[in-house]
């Protein structure tokens, strides 16, 4: 009949559609079917091989960096995290050390052979990092800050790019976009919660974001378990979701004394815990 | 100093409070430590061990269950789950085949030697229900349907009781305990996603609710893959999440023929994807 | 060119498709242009002017119910709304006097010429409800109790028919097609507010939904201000809003002393406010 | 009894927390009860009378703007608005015309004597565009953009700083207080809709948070109807809805042949229909 050939005709125009928007797209897996391998301090990011990125909140002082890297170190692990410049709700809560703490960054990271990632917010301020940083790390509050996003896009070092709190999986994927369209296609992508009205937890882990950007884009994708639950005692259960459900790795904050830290006490692990998280989360 | 004691005390008021109030509730770990084990044609819930639940959204024939009953005893499960009483949003999609469809899985169930799960969805029908089932599901739309609730409480049948659209994990507990308070404590949890902005998957799965109920709860918690996601490509890394999680089991619907299904065709598994399932998931 | 023709195809086909679903529906416009007035105690909602439903959250006492009707009848309104059954979220809280609370609002109803609004909870209560009520009123947490629904689809009663709490307007318009497709036809929407991310009221009232109901469907449409926002502060300006925007009335919780009501005390309006409500809100 | 005791300590402790923290912020009506007016081009935000701010979503060129100005003139009005730096979803979407953009504001703003409201995306690009503007506004996506609040707070023009997507009202007064410790208490707040699960809408907004706003904090609050409804239909509705609530004005986009603008062609209004809005709006 005319009325299902029409709705054929339909079907195959919505189709279409969908195939021309997904294939424009740098980061999208129909551009590019194999993945993209991200090779950082010896860790290869997308290689099917489970990686773990680990580091206080915020940079706090010379010692307690340095403890916190040789706990790392001790593990075997690569690369280490931690906040020099935080982006805090409040503008008189602890807003990070600056340059000063990617100075204590970059030290205990040559002395203890470990990669440094770190969270840049400020375009200004990305030349002069790129010093310090072996990972720009750009976060959820700045996932639309295009700005930044553009500007990450002209250097030439691995960006780690966290999910907003409200963003769509589209809207994540055309955010990764926005730097590989300006040259640096080294893109890490790091599911982190999303804001729903449960509150139980801190956000809510969106875990099946996980294997839809694996699929519709080429590169490698991280769940950061720290910022999704906001719980210590959910950290180590997320983690094997995550890597169950295909991740390619798993970011997690550590602290000497959580209790005292400056920022997220609540949620980061003790060197106790850290040890627990890797015997029971690696496989 | 008198403020820091002040904060000590009124840190005490708040432990004590939140203390009170989870210790009221039957269905909580402080009332009952241990975990509850649900015994059904063999398969004990919350014993450790994974347990399946597998069937057709909807009971439309004899031969569709029989077809589906046949895959799921050759994989050595005991459970058939099937709809009989569809809860859906038109009032012109496919109602279900009420007591016609319990006659069926009955039927299908006593040849195959299996239990069957089906949705009741009116007080008034439970009594008459009990004949042909062994597992009570309450449904989404229904978790706070206070008077099913407390008609189920009343039975002596496990109930398998799902997790609300927008009900938080607080709601959700509160739900199970309006059964526990009427005398039925054989309650089976089942996370099925929770409505959020994300439009990529039908519901977003909170894979995080699986740990903190099986912390908060002494009772048995499964995972219904098919409606958290929607999709029939992320049923199999669902499962997988689930399960590292933590969770007692898997719930997801099978269909002979899935492409001609009366509800539901995007999501069901067709025979072949369900072996694959069974393989990739099952430790 | 060939491929704007085959856009324009497509965005016909588009066009076909939604009309068609609009179409099919008792409740559309579509399918009755006019607006439904529904005439009860002399109001008429419906008919473009102001209405107001007020009353205690629950009937508590014959003197609590009294006092609130003679400061109702006092203002020249006509309805009088109070729970009996009240759908709580923990069974431990006040679960409403049942029949006995019908029979208070019955009495003091007839003593002073008001209609009398109350939520139905069970499908097999309805019946013997209709003898004390005057318009059957269906909560959030059962906005897809299709059961209910569908008994109140087949009684010769106004329906008053709040949305839920994750519903969206489709679902809504739906939930009243299936009172509808049974045979009742009056029946009045109220928006209560939805359940977000948002923490400093209780829901969120979705104000522009009452436009958009009042497009998509004949039905009249009301907004509740007490359930929306959860704090008394908000009931004046979110009533105004509400009228302003085009709903056909407001419904509020009052009651003699909110600070000792047995539900709800953080958000009934005491007389003194009522009072200033009625004075700043009418027009 | 003890325990009495210690509830009331309880509680007495939880006031003085809640009012310490509000206490310290400086926008709050805490710190300066009396509503803060601000004066641009003799309008005075915050009088307790109506405000409105018009124009096209996109500079597009001298004449679109032109166009827009002479009628925006002709109502007597004396702000105009326009983008000339886009945040837009993805990176091959058109991205304004940037100085050029703000140049052509400049120069149709001289000629209609009409003040510039436009959003500066970038810290670096803020002291050049003070030139050219006299209101900086700040986008939902850049709300938590901390680096460009600080920069913002740090130069003498008012600020109209529109609530985030997925931000509380809380996050929002945060915001708000990064500019005003900075220096800068010359902020407007715009309500523009939350991100929720509905979708008959682009966005929800959250027309309480307007009174909240008003309530918590002295600063002047609008509603911008465009990007909260993202629909034409709604415009006046939602515009109503926002003068009735107690906002300051109401903000929303104007062009003039919408079909063909660059950007959000669905939900501007043509001449036509920015009578009409006036005609029904205005009081």
């Amino acid at each position: 009949t005319i009325i299902h050939l029409f709705k054929e005709i339909f079907k195959a125009g919505l189709e279409l559609q969908e195939d021309n928007h997904s294939k424009a797209l740098l980061v999208s897996r129909k551009k590019k079917p194999e993945d993209t391998i991200i090779e950082i301090n010896g860790e290869k990011f997308g290689d099917g091989n489970q990686h773990f990125i680990f580091g206080p909140c915020a940079v706090e002082s010379y010692e307690q960096v340095a403890q916190v890297a040789e706990q790392v170190k001790k593990k075997g692990l690569k690369l280490l995290r931690g906040g020099a410049f935080k982006p805090r709700t409040s503008p008189y809560d602890f807003q990070g050390l600056g340059f000063e703490g990617l100075e204590i960054l970059k030290r205990v990271a040559d002395e203890y052979d470990l990669a440094v990632v770190s969270e840049i917010v400020n375009p200004a301020d990305l030349e002069k990092a790129l010093d310090y940083i072996d990972v720009i790390q750009i976060g959820a509050r700045n996932m639309q800050n295009f700005e930044l996003l553009k500007a990450a896009g002209e250097v030439n070092k691995p960006v780690l790019l966290k999910r907003g709190m409200s963003a769509t999986v589209a809207d994540f994927i055309n955010a990764a976009e926005y730097i590989n369209s300006r040259g640096n296609g080294n893109i890490i992508l790091c599911e982190r919660g999303i804001r729903t009205y449960e509150t139980s937890t801190r956000n809510t882990l969106d875990i099946t974001a996980v294997p839809i950007l694996k699929q519709e884009t080429h590169l490698p994708v991280m769940v950061d378990v720290t910022h999704s639950t906001g719980r210590r005692d959910l950290l180590i259960p997320a983690a094997k979701a995550a890597l169950a459900i295909g991740a390619d790795g798993v970011m997690a904050e550590v602290h000497p004394d959580p209790a005292v830290a400056l920022s997220d006490s609540a949620q980061q692990m003790d060197f106790e815990m850290f040890d627990r998280f890797m015997k029971e989360v690696k496989s």
